[in-house]
């Protein structure tokens, strides 16, 4: 346990479920939220009534919405917006950040525009080193966290110094966090789950079962570990928490907004219709195709990936999709699908 | 799609779900089960009516009792007996096995008195060379498979030409088999697995979430890497259809044995009670103590196991067992819990 000075900018359900593992673990915690009308609701009520109601917000978090008020002599800045508004975002924050603090990206996800990673976002627009740059990521459900169930993550920076003391600052008694130092391996891992589980979502939307389920889930993993190998990942990660951990989870839970996207796609409503009757993203119908053009840069198959895209895109239906990617002839298991 | 001679040793679910994915990929199956009355219904029904109730068994199969009249010119001789009876099953028709045959073991688990994997029982009680000693694995809960739900599955021999010709006789429209030549990946993966489901079932009946469970499936495949690494196994098996891909299906279904036993013993039942009220046999409750010897005899750390095997010995509670695996001490995340 390590009491430091957090800001964690963006109070949606997981910014707010993580500055509640921090407050846990002994830090103080400004938490960002960018409508003045959510961080007043914070204030007055205690909780976050939008994202995680019914959870109390201790004392050692305090809510604004004023950047350079949450940002003032922070050692850690966490990143808790979505994906494709980081970049923004930082542009807005920059003149605030502390010349010290470490940046820790919590975003999921690959920049449409750009196809680079949360992290490269934040060296290219905080213009900072990577070495200051952090991600956490793993299986972890905002509103289980939110309510102190056991859950493990994975903390990476490619300093495996700051790793450790942000394992420390992170470590509660509910929260375990392990570190790593292959940042890319966890933000790819992290990034295509989410389209992994648009994928079950259609199959489980299809009335499949636990078979279908798990056969997506792990060839999906394996996908996965061959695109984060050909840009310079450990294929270990894809194996643990913040790759396997995380797919699992989000592939499981009836919370995941990817999985549930992806089931009424299966259902059979469109992608407008889905997005219509949400208010939460469902990152991975984004990232999907930064991630294909990401794949087809590197030459390496990903047919998973390709069909949702195909899906998201309504080139294809859920149906077509599934009996496109079983279709495929037979071949030992080591090459794909 | 190959026509082949079949018989298929044991008519339980799995033997007889087996059963009916080689019959539809063209081959005459000739189904064994061990009680003379079963075999009889078998026949009259033309169902399983005591473990696949309601699926159609079409003319393709054959039911028997009598195991020289089922393994009469068997080209394959598939082997779905529990893994604890093996041994004693194929003394018995040793006389019988015609001499070209492949052998096939559907058995999950690691036998009690000698540590062995069954195709390695296979090779000793049946003095067969390894090359013709063939193994199924992966993600195939029986009832689906039996519905015809698209499935995936890996078949292994040392010999890759005998995989071969075993996946064209067991690959139908709805079951995919992946040919591996790592039989000990395979069997580890399948055998480990039950335990892995066990403590994940008393997760889910401590009232545990999915980041909870996605944290010991994770785990739990790490340290059945560790003891395949040491036993020779390659490390991709684990990440595939017969190591997580099995994981990942056992772990999530209501209809698997191992799971539903531990979530009974998280819920607080003994391993007597919940043994009294089911025919079944939950497997992971025979092997743990076997596979725990074999992590020790090559030194290999498996936590999971271990406190596992605890809880079936009555040593330890499933709420001590859990806290005892998540306060281990925080570490990087490629040396275990």
């Amino acid at each position: 346990m390590t009491a430091a000075r957090v800001a964690v900018l963006g109070a949606g359900s997981w910014g707010t479920a993580f500055a509640l593992v921090l407050a846990d673990a002994g830090s103080s915690v400004a938490l960002w939220a960018r409508r003045p009308a959510l961080a007043a609701k914070l204030r007055e009520c205690a909780e976050n009534p939008e994202y995680l109601p019914g959870i109390p917000l201790p004392s050692a978090i305090s809510a604004t919405a004023d950047p350079g008020e949450a940002l003032d002599r922070a050692e850690y800045v966490v990143l808790a917006v979505p994906a494709q508004q980081l970049r923004a975002n930082l542009a807005s924050w920059s003149g605030h950040i502390p010349p010290a603090a470490v940046l820790v990206s919590l975003a999921k996800g690959i920049e449409l525009s750009t196809c680079l990673r949360m992290s490269e976002v934040v060296v290219e627009a905080a213009g900072v080193e990577q070495d200051r740059v952090a991600v956490v990521s793993g299986p972890n459900l905002a509103r289980e966290v939110a309510a102190r169930q056991p859950a493990a993550s994975v903390v990476a920076c490619r300093d495996s110094g700051v790793a450790e003391r942000l394992q420390k600052v992170c470590h509660s008694t509910a929260f375990r966090p392990y570190t790593n130092t292959d940042v890319v391996g966890c933000e790819l891992g992290g990034a295509t789950k989410n389209v992994i589980a648009l994928a079950v979502g259609m199959a489980v939307g299809l009335g499949f079962g636990d078979n279908a389920r798990a056969s997506v889930i792990t060839r999906g993993l394996a996908e996965t570990t061959r695109l984060g190998v050909a840009l310079g990942a450990d294929p270990y990660t894809f194996a643990g928490l913040a790759g396997l951990g995380d797919l699992v989870a989000t592939c499981s839970s009836p919370l995941s907004r990817n999985r549930t996207f992806g089931e009424k796609l299966g259902q059979g409503l469109t992608v407008a219709e889905i997005a219509a009757s949400s208010r939460q993203v469902a990152e991975g119908v984004k990232s999907c195709a930064a991630i294909l053009d990401l794949a087809r840069r590197h030459e390496v198959e990903m047919p998973i990936v390709e069909h949702v895209t195909s899906v998201v895109r309504g080139e294809l239906t859920p149906a077509e999709m599934l009996s496109g990617l079983v279709s495929r002839s037979a071949k030992p298991e080591r090459h794909g699908w």
